[in-house]
């Protein structure tokens, strides 16, 4: 049978250490959706890769792509600038592609506010003990970084509501399946899947 | 950590003849989710057992459920009528347990219309002329019988969109996973899931 789809906008968020990177990298291999890098003026943690996790780029840069409208929603976190290119996730939408967002709650909350129709996941810890066990052991955070961003998610979970789905990272293969679930069943909701029922 | 849930409506529908029964089958191992048994005045096939697929009962007794209010939705279809008894599916519900209604599409817009907050899943054919080959398989349909129920079929897959998702009955393990996972993701939706992030 005929079918067409159109592409979904994938927003997923949660706070700082919370391992949304972690969960939504059970999507690498769906070939259909496109993660989008964002840009950040942050420095690359051991191991990331430029154009890979983030496109890193100065403030000059970042400023001056703010001021040509270039991202589709951006962010000031933790002493540093966060952005999400638009070109590439609209040509891909338009192009009926899927797309990956991996954007700090800010972030998420302009897109959800632009794009209503995106699918929105939030990705809470178990507790904040946990989440400050995960700030810690990531050993890239000062002692009043790790107080800063424990306080800034206490703020952001009070906003889980405004998101679709929310999934604990608790156990990451728990949490991966759940996510998996999400995408598999928002391919087949009717608003971006039209099945033609044909004679033959 | 603590966690709440609200039940969910899961309202399954489909053209006679898709499968939406043998798909939906696929949940009855979900034990969190009840079955809601519908009433009938249908004569029961080979094989199926009173209280089980169907209460099967007199028009006398279906009336007067009628004329007591006591159907959530009720439909005359292919000559038969079909109702969900209200009172198991509210019961249910209110102490917090999911419930499976497996229900024709005209019954199905009236739970929908009546129950906004409901999960709605269509089941289509790959096509019609594989729609007709299921009906005549069954061996159970006269030929004019066969005619009628794939005009109606039209008329409810042209609706198919009133309802929020859409699965393709061609393969059934294909099919059964999609479902799975519409009831997953459900299951994380945030106006029905209440994780509380505690500080232990």
């Amino acid at each position: 049978m005929r079918e067409k789809r159109k592409g979904m906008l994938l927003v997923i968020s949660g706070p700082s250490g919370v391992g949304k990177g972690t969960v939504s990298k059970c999507l690498d291999d769906e070939k259909d959706i496109i993660f989008s890098v964002s840009c950040t003026t942050r420095a690359p943690r051991p191991g990331e890769v430029d154009g890979r996790e983030y496109h890193f780029v100065s403030e000059e840069t970042f400023c001056r792509m703010v001021e040509e409208d270039g991202f589709l929603e951006h962010a000031f976190v933790h002493g540093n600038y966060y952005g999400t290119p638009r070109k590439p996730v609209m040509d891909a939408l338009e192009a009926g592609q899927s797309v990956r967002l991996e954007i700090d709650p800010q972030g998420a909350l302009q897109v959800m506010e632009k794009m209503p129709e995106c699918v929105s996941v939030f990705i809470l810890p178990p507790s904040f003990a946990e989440l400050r066990r995960r700030l810690e052991g990531r050993n890239t955070e000062k002692p009043e970084d790790v107080e800063r961003r424990l306080n800034n998610a206490r703020g952001e979970v009070a906003l889980k509501d405004r998101y679709q789905y929310l999934i604990v990272n608790d156990d990451l293969e728990t949490a991966c399946a759940a996510l998996r679930s999400v995408v598999s069943a928002e391919r087949h909701r009717s608003s971006r899947y039209y099945p033609a029922v044909e004679e033959e």
